[in-house]
């Protein structure tokens, strides 16, 4: 995944130094890189479904498309204006590394490189695949944008009260705060998914089956996420714990309890796992979901 | 034009209310729609050239993303961190309407709707008009990327020195003020125009011919810029004047001088209009050439 993400980055020799490096500072920092492989495992599962055999070349890019835009969404949340976090992935968030300016334009940079990416010209595209590339462009853009990531980050900042109305924090009640994950970590993991069953050319009904799992996926991913922000360590997570609370934040710990949290990630889990037997869908797909709530970061 | 833009933003029914109203704020605050009505008079030229009749139905959500692109651009320039701007188009820019946060997201979300936009599905589309679409999202992802837009105003920030390292203001060179314009307001103008052709149908040496031109037209439109931050009036630009000046920032004016900035503008519209005469090319574009430089905000 690293080097076909270095290998995606925008030309340095065209590109402002600085810019570049801030990039590359922004994606390099080891992440999991759970959206992007969530993507190549879902083209591999419907080729195996489907007896098909998708180029990898073709879904590589839509994978590190999706984890540019992760990694942007990452870096302009981590602003003082936003959740104001000075540790990510164990190292120095990009606006104390390089300035907000910069970490601005470097969110930027990484959303639009995304779409330049997903427009990579394939050799001896046929129609299907230009089809095919144009759909999974306007999944990914409604996912990231304001009706799914955007605004899922808006209702974030609209209930943490960051705005110059208000300074009072506002709870969210159970069915707001899953909504605004809905939004916020869900949409963004539904289309990573979702990319990999369309390019690899599913069924709509396979695509379907694919977007009922991630959408069972991405809950206990964030429930997951709750947690962690309690339970987990410095060490292990690579950013500050403990954020959430301090911040009057309402998570699923904060409603729930841990215990509750945990159930609730399972319960999630377990439907994916079902979703995808009664589909008769493999591959590492049932590997991810199992990963999802025993992670530890 | 506006009633198209509003048309085109997020449904305002699944997009969190106070972030469609922040996207709304920053659209339609009645700019001088330049970007978009150059893409729809390059595509009417491109007809007239070629005897084609492509349909404006295909053009106006380009045109709108054009215009959502270089919306966003402003609103993020405008952030504290960036230029500082309290004023743009005759009113409160949008971080000090909403906040920053609210900002930064606004124009995220301008940003990636636009990409939804550019894979409008068209009726009936063929083949060719799939391909047309998918070249035309590669060349606006170019453009307003790291290697475009985005690196302009990297470049541009670098030169103003607003980093944790350093606080001096650098000055640019000629070559480098004129690199620093063709990424951060050449690029999309061409974008804009290249789009409207590629739209259209155009052959290449078509659309070739309509980039010089374009070319000559965004380097006329910046100089005009700069000179109008020198002597325009508030009131007409609708936003603060001799800004450049106190930030000790490199234009055509402090480089050049007044006159012979207007004289570098008159010749690169003349320039514009060359090429346009070579090439046959009609319709608006020798309308829109000569109002760069004759406009007063």
């Amino acid at each position: 995944m690293d080097e076909a993400l270095e290998r995606f980055l925008p030309n340095a020799e065209t590109c402002p130094e600085v810019l570049a490096e801030a990039m590359r500072y922004s994606v390099l920092a080891g992440g999991k890189r759970f959206r992007p492989v969530l993507t190549l495992m879902t083209a591999d599962a419907i080729d195996e479904a489907q007896d098909t055999a998708s180029s990898r070349a073709s879904i590589m890019p839509v994978a590190c498309a999706i984890e540019f835009i992760h990694t942007y969404s990452l870096v302009h949340d981590d602003l003082p204006a936003m959740d104001d976090d000075t540790l990510r992935r164990g190292r120095a968030t990009t606006h104390m590394a390089y300035g907000e300016g910069l970490a601005i334009l470097a969110g930027d940079g990484l959303l639009t490189q995304a779409f330049h990416l997903l427009t990579n010209e394939l050799v001896n595209a046929d129609r299907s695949m230009v089809n095919r590339q144009l759909k999974t462009i306007r999944i990914i853009a409604e996912a990231a944008g304001a009706v799914g990531m955007v605004g899922g980050q808006a209702i974030d900042l609209e209930a943490s009260s960051i705005t110059p109305q208000s300074t009072d924090s506002i709870p969210l009640d159970s069915k707001q705060l899953r909504g605004m994950h809905a939004r916020k970590t869900g949409a963004l993991i539904r289309a990573a998914a979702v990319a990999g069953s369309t390019m690899a050319g599913a069924t709509d009904s396979l695509t379907n089956i694919v977007d009922q799992y991630a959408t069972h996926l991405g809950l206990a991913f964030q429930i997951v996420d709750d947690i962690l922000d309690v339970e987990g360590a410095v060490e292990a997570l690579g950013k500050t714990v403990g954020k959430d609370a301090s911040a009057g934040k309402t998570t699923y710990p904060s409603l729930y309890g841990v215990a509750e949290s945990r159930r609730l990630a399972n319960e999630s889990v377990e439907r994916a796992h079902e979703v995808l037997r009664n589909a008769d869908l493999k591959g590492y797909l049932p590997d991810i979901a199992s990963w999802v709530v025993t992670r530890s970061n």
